[in-house]
């Protein structure tokens, strides 16, 4: 047999027997390959790397694994994991051969982009969409998000990144002229607005179909605090139905694919600390777009120790949406709010979600800073009706909140997405953190409270976080507590007490120190 | 029992009972989770991301891969291949703990470099540090080689990454004060001139003790090509005995630890593409100054395919050598050559180790621009001698090989490094390309015959290629061969000649078109 003769010759070449390895790995596909394998050897492969796997015309990529291991694959083998070995469709046995995957098409504009040059609307479409085929290693990404990072993106590249985006996954549409949405840019502890915006809303019968995200790098996002009092995945079937009856609600965002390219960047932007305007508008205009928003209030907050810190790149950003939102379609107010502190005062899932329903309820108690901001948003999105004159919606958002419309609103939206039989109590374990001398607290940090509340356990154990007693301005004396730190488990505990210990993120001073800037309100 | 009691109750949250996975995976650490686990759903795990286990103070970092399969471990469990679990050092059914794994602390200075600062030499100590102890992920190389390519390396930074690549591995000390070495920038296909200058200047007594490495992204590096004549992978004590006794070798770098961490850069470098001088030039350096060399002649070929197309860009290039050179003690020349076209007349392992023997034998066939190149880079190395005048190093070498001392040379150093009993022939399916007109060569693609070479099967098949019939200048007439194909397998072959039937490579025209540049030589 002539064939089989010339194929056997080309084993000690580059063929090499497939063979099966029991573990279904999931999503990935796994090859392995022994480490005396001369193929192995000769070719430079690295384990990790991305290796093409090819037989009769068919071929594969998979993540390459270098084994020592003789009882699992033969030096002459590859190994491929069940779902790898399902998808390649062969025979064991079958002589397959490997090479270097090969880059995807789309990397030439990438090393455009490194040699300076502005990419074209074409070259965005095919980055993301080789990414979202999977076809990008993170090392490949980490090439377009560093190059797109240093030479920055204009405007214009802005908006085709965000067109392109949004091409990627689906795209929902609610066949209704207003579908309102609200959004920030993050980095304020306790900014829970979005739980109280959408019941005010909704209330007024706008349409505000929210979803969310869960936090990232922060003790809690909207869906870790609304996952507290209701249940937030909901199928797409199911987010319609409450929506079109309730007219709004707080869900998680993950269940749609909705600018899922988004979604697998962020895995690499975020441990690489890139953090770039342009890249953050067209991820946030991208999903807003997906969701089928057509009117979109953004809050950036702003402060010394908020994400943005000086008015002039506050501006800026506030500009970059304005460009892009006209251009794809969607009326885009930006507002620039007080970012100097947290907001309310709870920080972790459960403290938050005490703090929104004090105010829905009108509790005396109720933190009145997170009270005025939901309303001034909840006032600027209702504005977005054409027969609410401009001014008007604070007085009608607050009458909505007083009147207890919101809170029926939200008790409805709670029903219909499932509510916790049982809401968790704050972590069993507390230690007040106190004040060192007697003083004005002139300063909170907020990335300092975040990370306390984090190491507390927050958002994890939904419990943990932070309740804050004093906030900017408030007189306190020397040995009264600033916070109390709250967590379920001795380790976390220790960990957020060492670090508050260490530098409890609060100053204290005159009232003369604290930073005032001139906020739009 | 408290402990176990909250250790369980802990289990939940982010402990994970550890189990042992039946894999040896050679080099890399490599951990499972199903993805049914509460931890790899709720902390945003992904596969093949980097993790950190840790328990009672101890951790090691693996590569996670997520698994489907109840049969290899549960949920809330997680699996160490065989490498990873005795690194750890802990029973099964120890309770861990998982974490995304930090970023290496020198993440920082590649952050401040993607916002466009100059690092220090610091910097590059510790970034070079991080990733030759494996700290780095790939997608983090590709930041700090993406970064530095888009926003540049000055000079002085050209420096401090050499040394700091130099320092990453070990130092050779010949103890002698004169040790000369030659390096081309590469590009040009069939320019063997090394495997000439090496015995020609042992030949003289000047020590000379090269190593090469493997083709990368070229048909033959000079490692692949002595590999055919001799054994080129020698342990370092055989390559001192045998550079003490011969003065000079020609063996594979690949057995020394020298710059180690260009090694790992570079299998990022590749697939990216990134291709900058500042790079280049530290890449080189870092090894010579490692390899111990005092005195190096640099060729930089130029022409329309070569890698050096602009003269502007040679000069650049040839100063940052010189820049760099002066300040860490290495005696540089550097030389511009003709790299309009391949240099002899094989391309290809088996095809260019003939060229080679032919110029050592005196053949009056042999290649006489691979004898002129080879001649007077020899020249200029023999320069390096103090006793040699200016100009006499070309006369000193062309009496060295026309005498066979250097024929002889380059005998006693096969013999030493362990002669091939047989010589591979070349490939046994061949074809001949040939003239679609007459004419004259006007140009001929280095990039496109290099691609044919490989296609063919080099240089892993040692005796694939393309012998070169016609070079520039040279009439041919309609149906004449230009060159022949080399291959051994059939596959290869094909493609190889389909390659070749869509674009051979040459350019017929007439003999004005023929590019001219002044070159040194």
């Amino acid at each position: 047999m002539k064939t089989r003769n010339s194929a056997h010759k080309r084993g000690k070449h580059n063929s090499l027997r497939l063979t099966r390895i029991a573990i279904d790995t999931y999503r990935e596909n796994v090859a392995y390959l022994n480490c005396r394998c001369e193929v192995y050897r000769a070719e430079g492969f690295q384990s990790m790397s991305k290796i093409e796997i090819s037989v009769d015309g068919k071929s594969i990529l998979a993540v390459l694994i270098i084994v020592r291991d003789d009882s699992i694959l033969a030096p002459g083998e590859l190994g491929l994991s069940e779902q790898a070995f399902r998808q390649l469709g062969v025979k064991e046995g079958t002589l397959v051969r490997i090479r270097h995957a090969p880059p995807p098409v789309s990397m030439e504009a990438v090393r455009r982009k490194i040699q300076g040059e502005r990419l074209s609307e074409e070259d965005f479409h095919a980055i993301t969409n080789d990414i979202v085929h999977n076809r990008y290693s993170k090392m490949e990404m980490a090439a377009f998000l560093v190059s797109a990072s240093v030479t920055g993106l204009d405007r214009d590249e802005v908006l085709y990144y965000t067109r392109a985006m949004a091409d990627t996954g689906d795209r929902l549409n609610w066949k209704e002229p207003l579908v309102a949405d609200k959004h920030c840019i993050g980095g304020i502890p306790g900014n829970r607005t979005t739980m109280l915006v959408v019941p005010i809303v909704a209330a007024h019968g706008m349409l505000i179909p929210k979803t969310s995200s869960r936090a990232i790098t922060s003790p809690a996002g909207t869906a870790d605090t609304m996952e507290v009092l209701a249940e937030v995945s909901l199928s797409p079937e199911r987010l319609h139905a409450i929506v079109q009856k309730h007219r709004g609600c707080l869900a998680w965002g993950g269940t749609a694919r909705l600018a899922p390219v988004d979604d697998t960047l962020i895995t690499v932007e975020r441990p690489l600390g890139i953090d770039v305007m342009g890249q953050m508008v067209a991820s946030i205009l991208s999903k807003k777009l997906a969701a089928g928003s057509t009117h979109l209030l953004i809050d950036i907050p702003f402060g010394p120790s908020a994400k943005v810190r000086e008015m002039s790149k506050a501006t800026q950003l506030r500009k970059l949406f304005e460009f892009v939102g006209d251009r794809i379609g969607i009326h885009i107010e930006v507002i620039i709010t007080d970012g100097r502190q947290p907001v309310g005062r709870g920080v972790g899932p459960v403290l938050e979600a005490r703090d929104v329903m004090q105010v829905l309820e009108n509790d005396p108690d109720a933190p009145s800073d997170l009270r005025q901001k939901a309303l001034r948003l909840a006032g600027r999105v209702l504005e977005f009706d054409p027969d609410i004159r401009g001014g008007q919606g604070y007085a009608i958002a607050r009458d909505i909140l007083d009147s207890g419309r919101a809170l029926a609103s939200m008790k409805a939206i709670i029903d219909a997405q499932g509510r916790r039989k049982k809401i968790p109590r704050p972590g069993r374990l507390t230690l007040d953190v106190t004040a060192p001398a007697s003083g004005t607290v002139t300063a909170i940090d907020n990335l300092r409270i975040n990370r306390i509340a984090r190491l507390a356990g927050a958002p994890m154990d939904k419990g943990a976080g932070i309740d804050l007693f004093k906030k900017l301005g408030d007189s306190v004396k020397k040995g009264e507590a600033l916070y109390r730190i709250y967590s379920d488990f001795d380790s976390e505990f220790q960990f957020a007490c060492e670090s508050a210990s260490r530098d409890s993120g609060y100053t204290l001073g005159e009232k003369a120190d604290i930073t005032t800037t001139m906020f739009e309100f």
